[in-house]
């Protein structure tokens, strides 16, 4: 078992209000706001983007671990992600992610690559988490 | 509708590799491993550590915005994440986060605190994603 640390402090109310967020591990610090995550800041960031760093990193490992798993040496494995933030029933929700993943893979045909992506989609611990959401994979192997 | 984005890169195997995530706003990278993941190495990051990011900041921000709704002028709301990620059938699982806040809310008495943190917890885009873990709560008032 392991434990891992964040936190975040917001400042007054939603619209005028601002927050930050730190990571433990870095002492990083990054701010987020209103119109970062409903509207088109891009100089601030939200925590959708770290749902996103969430999803590609832990996606990115185990596809990597599957693949090892399966008799291959994963070179690398590149991720991305794009969380879609939308107006549903009683307010806002995070719809979809879609994953966009690039892998380096030695002698692995596309049918088998896909498998594992897959199942690394479906099966890792962010994406288990992240149930209340829908995961999109389009992958691709770098030759 | 609004969107962000995120990517990741894992480089070699399971326990001998090691990974790298971006967040798009600042261009932020930060590094993780096999045993800053499942193990004690404090030195990376991980994508449990962004998990209990996006959760703190997702839920401090819709706090505010309740409190604000309900007539109350919410001056600060602090939280802490802890992530906890654990062995379970078929791998390994997010099974716990605990969020512990503390808001500074002038004329709030505590039973309408919890009712309106209470909400926000269950209701945050970010928890609702989250539905494949359990989400705890304690809140206290910062006199």
């Amino acid at each position: 078992m392991s434990k891992h640390y964040a936190s975040a402090i917001w400042n007054g109310n939603l619209t005028k209000g601002n927050g930050k967020y730190a990571l433990k591990t870095s002492g990083f610090e990054n701010g987020y706001t209103f119109p970062s995550r409903f509207e088109n800041d891009k100089n601030h960031s939200s925590p959708e983007e770290l749902i996103g760093a969430a999803c590609a990193s832990c996606f990115s490992m185990a596809f990597a671990h599957g693949l090892d798993q399966a008799g291959f040496t994963p070179q690398s494995i590149a991720s991305e992600a794009e969380v879609t933030l939308n107006k549903v029933e009683g307010g806002f929700g995070i719809t979809a992610i879609a994953l966009k993943t690039v892998g380096q893979v030695p002698g692995i045909d596309n049918a088998k690559f896909l498998e594992i992506a897959n199942d690394a989609k479906e099966n890792c611990p962010v994406s288990k988490a992240l149930s209340g959401t829908k995961i999109e994979l389009a992958s691709a192997i770098l030759k």
